[in-house]
């Protein structure tokens, strides 16, 4: 094989054909890390590369593939997981050089050692907002991660490192969590899919936690099948997690032949338009004149629900870290760690009201799905920013652009409803994406409206960029 | 029928009796209504009287008999509710002068109508602390409730009026509330038998809210049976209720030829005798005794259980009430307004943490009953204390009376497990209660426990008092 081989990019077609053994594990593993060594510079989106069991697994792979054994559905399938993971062997940063100083883990987080078990091969950890607390990946102490379609730009966050790890073609896959928009948000700056999946559906164990109601584990790739295929793989009731659902399997895609008819589609209006430029807003609008929306709904509220969620995740965040926010409030994020002490002494009842708030809302907003299968949102309100950018400009109003990048993610996610992010064309060739969100535990739902917008050439995840003329020789997966 | 006829005085005895034909349901009512109004003024139990309601139910209870129509399970039993139920014209106080001027109830809550559907006769609305917050029932407003066995003596609280009317033989079946013991301590000091089932089994509509997560309902009888078809009888899914966990019926009591064998009981320790006066930690060794109960256990951190619940009780209700607080401060409880508006105020941080002990403590606690079926506490460390009284020594620490009557069912409730409270005999002839605590939606076994304890002669509901020679020729139930 030569130098000149270009390994296929997605995560079903390097299962087939490694199967098929077009390539060997370990050949594939080299050009990824290969990438990685020569063009993350660009990016920063890897906090650490994990060679050696990355060229380990691979050569027990290809080990496993010449004795003839069946192979597992994603063997040779290279990924990465925001560092909030727990890898073994490495220390769980967390985005946070609090935790530097720590042991490494002992042990794969579950949902790492599942896509191991299903043949995929970790490479590494990505960089993130500190303790998932932001929504631009700006860390003060790795560096911001840089949108991979513009370097200038930010990738989004908290999972920015994951969004784009896949962006750039360094990985076909990687793993993120979702509290507020962490998921949706950088998908929608950096071109890519992703999903959020309901409440409670996949484990949490082994993952740094922020906010125990709002935590989601959630995932990044480039096409609908490959995200269903890896969504797919983590599925597995964890009864040692207490927040885990323990739901039975229940597959993203139906076959095609099975796929249900008729969608019944509506688009959020009102505060997802108000709260959305004009690029957001077509974005929705595309997709629901593609999906065949019947019009517009109201989410009752929206503007109390997204309260709601700004003030739990200020609480719970802020008591998770009061002991670190005193001792060490020199090593904390700038960016994060005024807001989180403030947040500790909000006065209790504020946090009783929002959670009653959230209570209530999530009543009135299921009934919406009486009539609906899929809800369509813009997962932000602009194009990825500036890195360093302060302001954004939103429905004639200035506002500060960190936490505004969650306003139109953080309204859906305190309910819980699971959201595939779908990317975009924007008429200035950079990316934004769309929500489809469907009821509790029908991300089928949101995985076969997405599977219509690809099949329509409404999504549009741009292709990996090659970074710079001297990579050239550098295979591109 | 003479007026020296002696109406039985139980749930089933009364209704068995009525279908025989012994005495009219008006006779009866009238019987009760008799006796409330000349008894009523010693234990102020009452706060209304639904005399128009209950003669006209009793008349149309009498028709459908002479009809020869089949009779519901409860026809022609006399009971009453906290006036934090919801009473078709009555206006709902719960306990409140604030609230005096609200428009009368418009419709039942649902568990009044299920005990009218059933054939119950509803009397009247019965004394409470103020909103539910404290556990003497010593009302500014009304009044405080007295004990029936010694009118000197608070009947304890909240729900006060309820286990003093069926105390005092007012009424054989009384409901209540219980937030953090408001149906065990007045049980307990009153000397009756109460339930109060897992958290979300019963429906909370139309009944005045205090604490979102710890809100129970439950009721008060004198005797094991009569209690179990009471429990039996408020039992269904309340689709409306989104807090009703819409179980199917589960009977109370197996039928004696089926009841389970051995029972598998321990007597919580360590915290539990700490906080106990000796006639407490001596009922609580009785019943384990009569139980044949293997040893003791350790309830993990009860004093985090307890301050748990304490904490989330007082932000919840502080925030529930925070407008009336601010705007009638001379108009509320003056036993509780100060403390609502602390609990208000508390940092956010201080409410999370207490939300995550909580959590963290039912999984731990949960386990405990791998080994065993019952865990018996005593209810509440002391019997009746004098009304106005301010302290009580326990374990050689003089404590605030009022807070620390719940310290031994606040963990237990905070973890919604079901418990059945059993009233005992002490040496200077007050009652005191032991609470009987099952695993979640496991009432049966609590209740098959008081059974035992009852057989046995070990249970003790004193006789109604006759209060004053001048009451003489009124009928005692």
């Amino acid at each position: 094989m030569s130098g000149a081989y270009t390994f296929p990019s997605g995560v079903l077609a390097i299962a087939r054909a490694y199967a098929d053994g077009a390539f060997s594990a370990r050949e594939l593993i080299e050009a990824t890390l290969a990438r990685i060594d020569s063009c993350d510079a660009h990016v920063n989106a890897f906090t650490a590369i994990t060679r050696a069991r990355a060229v380990g697994a691979a050569d027990a792979l290809d080990a496993r593939r010449a004795r003839g054994d069946s192979l597992p559905p994603l063997a040779g399938v290279p990924f990465a997981a925001k560092n909030l993971f727990d890898i073994e062997g490495v220390t769980t940063l967390a985005g946070s050089r609090v935790l530097a100083g720590d042991a490494p883990a002992t042990r794969d987080a579950p949902l790492i050692a599942q896509l191991a078990r299903q043949g995929a091969i970790l490479v590494g950890a990505l960089n993130m907002d500190e303790f998932a607390y932001g929504f631009t990946t700006e860390n003060h102490h790795a560096g911001p991660c840089r949108n991979p379609h513009d370097l200038t730009r930010t990738a989004g966050g908290s999972s920015g490192g994951s969004a784009a790890a896949v962006a750039a073609g360094f990985v076909p896959v990687a793993l993120g969590t979702d509290t507020n928009g962490s998921v949706r948000v950088p998908a929608s700056l950096c071109g890519v899919f992703g999903v959020k999946p309901t409440y409670g559906r996949l484990s949490r164990r082994g993952v740094y936690p922020f906010v125990a109601s709002l935590d989601h584990m959630g995932a990044f790739a480039r096409s609908v099948e490959d995200l269903a295929a890896t969504y797919d793989a983590l599925q597995f009731a964890d009864t040692h997690d207490a927040a885990c659902a323990q739901r039975p399997f229940e597959a993203a895609l139906a076959p095609r032949d099975r796929s249900p008819g008729v969608l019944r589609v509506a688009r959020l209006s009102g505060y997802f338009d108000r709260n959305a430029q004009d690029d957001a807003r077509e974005a929705s609008l595309t997709a629901a004149d593609a999906l065949g929306a019947s019009g517009t709904v109201d989410y009752p509220d929206a503007e109390a629900a997204r309260g709601a969620a700004f003030l739990i995740t200020a609480a719970e965040g802020g008591q998770l870290h009061m002991a670190d926010l005193a001792a060490r409030y020199d090593d904390r994020e700038p960016l994060s760690r005024d807001r989180l002490i403030a947040g500790a002494l909000l006065p209790a009842a504020w946090l009783v009201q929002a959670q009653r708030v959230r209570a209530s809302l999530r009543r009135r907003v299921l009934e919406l799905f009486a009539q609906y299968d899929v809800l369509i949102a813009p997962a932000t309100p602009t194009i990825a920013p500036l890195i360093g950018d302060e302001f954004i400009e939103v429905g004639g109003e200035r506002l500060a652009v960190r936490p505004s990048l969650g306003l139109l993610t953080q309204p859906i996610s305190c309910l819980g409803l699971p959201v595939v992010a779908v990317p975009m064309r924007t008429p200035g060739g950079l990316p934004i994406g769309v929500q489809l969100i469907a009821p509790p535990w029908r991300e089928d739902l949101a995985f076969e409206a997405a599977r219509r917008l690809e099949d329509a050439n409404v999504a549009f995840c741009p292709a990996p960029p090659a970074f710079d003329p001297a990579l050239n020789g550098v295979p591109t997966l």
